[in-house]
């Protein structure tokens, strides 16, 4: 089967955000709680997100300015130094793309998608309560990407992981019970019901 | 729903890992070559991995300490200055199990695991033939995670992307002909092919 060759180092390349939101996938959604300097609630999901060590536990996302949505999440987590990590399962992906629309500085995403905001025990950044699990995160770092700042990358430590009883064995996540979708691109997502297994090699 | 909380400041927690990688989910795979400096070629997967900017195109990997596989693929990636990222579809899952494992320095996975490795455009690490897309990156920066240096992650700039034809509209990708396949926790993966939409909010 012959490949396309698409070269992105042409200074007027548009074609990396559909070929890498459509190669790179299923992406992890992380849906960001961040606390305004108001003291007001917002709430965004980015699937530019991932854990990136888990002794120590990292993870990272990032806020570009491709999307109609300013950088409100990096910009609000790196102000307070702490955001939260809300997971979306199957039957909140309607209320977490609600709240991937374009809201005023001040209005709250909680409110507008019917979600309860709870306090983190670590940080004051609000979690999604019905997410089958949180994680509270300190902003270790942030950088910037591209020469004029097009994307912002906030890498933040976890301090803590909230998750419902039903879903654990000891430390063992069940699948089943978090029902976890992916990003694709476009419209698209994906479910996490189609599972295989493959056993490590020795 | 009652939710437990772990608390992972303690220093002695081990809970990050098999919660992060449960709930964190569905993880893309980066399937990453690399050459070394005596000219052979590594090949290893990677779940800690996303694109984290399209404009400009910019992906990252980050190997850790915690699996049984040293950091090849980052130390390589950092000593050429390059790397590439192959997409692993549904039938090349257990190739790319097979370069999960363990190596000496010198065995080449590709060789192992039946694989074709063809040379990029823009870089001399190998491509996987097979696989039905390949970014083609160079090493923008790299950044240790933990006061030990338990993980490294590797910034790099996606210079080009090739793409099976037949997948292709445009710069538009279709999932189905990718069929790209996710990593959950464990030896669990899940497919990209149980998909819904759901139209972004104006």
């Amino acid at each position: 089967m012959n490949k396309a060759i698409f070269d992105l180092t042409a200074p007027d390349s548009r074609d990396g955000y559909k070929l890498l939101t459509g190669l790179v996938v299923p992406r992890p959604i992380g849906w960001i709680g961040t606390v305004r300097n108001d003291g007001s609630y917002n709430l965004a999901p980015f699937s530019f997100f991932n854990v990136v060590s888990s002794t120590p536990p990292v993870v990272i996302f990032s806020a570009g300015l491709h999307s109609d949505r300013p950088k409100d999440s990096s910009t609000f987590a790196e102000e307070a130094g702490e955001f939260t990590v809300n997971i979306v399962s199957f039957d909140l992906a309607p209320a977490m793309n609600l709240t991937s629309g374009t809201f005023g500085v001040r209005e709250d995403e909680f409110a507008v998608a019917g979600l309860t905001p709870v306090i983190g025990t670590m940080v004051n950044a609000p979690m999604v309560q019905e997410s089958p699990a949180n994680l509270e995160c300190r902003v270790l770092d942030a950088m910037s990407l591209g020469d004029r700042g097009q994307a912002r990358m906030v890498i933040g430590e976890v301090l803590a992981i909230h998750v419902r009883e039903d879903a654990l064995d000891g430390t063992r996540v069940d699948p089943s019970v978090i029902d976890a979708v992916g990003r694709l691109s476009g419209s698209s997502y994906t479910t996490t019901r189609d599972r295989f297994d493959l056993e490590r090699p020795v």
